[in-house]
């Protein structure tokens, strides 16, 4: 990296990470872009250069900076690597900054095609892709019944975390995430 | 009813029917309990003196207009009446005006935690409970292994429906449906 770009990225990670801060005190809603420019201590025109909208600016500064809590262990056991990862998933989801932010980004998909895009092509679509490998991985091994659709299980697995998240709001614990994925093991068990 | 409360009532279901032709004419996001008001012919304060923000006068509109199609018919048989029911629903979520406004409705609860509440209270919980009830029948019938979780059936019968419609967005067709029905009963069923 040449010290121009190294200025440039430093800078972009300082406002991904203001973001989070803010959103943290005032909450997304009560927080705009000039705000975290002011803080970042950069124009609002380098924010709005790099991100179109506050939602782009928030998808982005979840992702980037929580890079390393939604990659999966491999470990060569499909069902704990899961387990370990859906753990770290639900427990990123239940504490601030990522719980109550993640909150507003999905809020604000629903208002906003680019948002609901950009959320499902840089978040969702890569994590049902990783958990489908594995699940694949799983299957090629017997551990899975072969006529079982792994988009379907993917949805089985992710949907109930999103219903507590979303609708219910009771808690995303271990103990929840273990009854799901024996539930969906018990289904797709080879018969 | 006296004529009294019947004229009381008429204008209480105009104001909802109002609600759901505006938010289908212009969105949500972009409608106020003012024009709800002048639209019906109406005084704003009558709208306030009965729904305290813009959120709930959406979630009354929604339930009290459709409560008919969030019924569960009963035939006798649990699978076919869950299929039915949840057909209805997911079909109500695909067209406007229920589907875009209901979207708006969720997103709304992810930052009015009254609307979460009420929304939980006068939705999700009598529907759960309601297909709980159903589950309930059909384990007493020997059609469900006697040690499944019932509320964790509701979760992954409900979950990967949100999950579509709120997040991935592709439709929520009877196919669809149909196959988490299948995996459900088939992951749930006596050993």
């Amino acid at each position: 990296m040449t010290s121009t770009s190294r200025r440039g990225h430093d800078r972009t990670e300082a406002i991904m990470r203001t973001m989070l801060e803010l959103g943290r005190e005032t909450g997304y809603a009560r927080l705009s872009i000039e705000a975290v420019a002011r803080r970042a201590g950069v124009g609002k025109h380098t924010v709005y250069r790099r991100w179109t909208s506050k939602g782009a600016l928030l998808l982005d500064s979840l992702l980037s900076l929580h890079r390393h809590d939604l990659d999966y262990p491999d470990t060569g056991d499909v069902r704990a690597d899961l387990r370990a990862q859906i753990h770290r998933v639900a427990d990123l989801m239940t504490a601030p900054p990522f719980g109550p932010l993640f909150r507003a980004l999905v809020a604000e998909a629903q208002h906003d095609p680019d948002v609901a895009t950009a959320l499902h092509a840089q978040f969702t679509r890569p994590q049902e892709e990783r958990t489908v490998a594995r699940l694949n991985t799983a299957r090629d091994r017997g551990e899975l019944s072969p006529d079982f659709d792994l988009d379907l299980a993917m949805a089985i697995l992710s949907g109930p975390l999103y219903f507590r998240f979303l609708i219910t709001r009771e808690p995303l614990t271990h103990e929840y995430v273990d009854q799901v994925l024996d539930a969906l093991f018990a289904g797709m068990g080879p018969r």
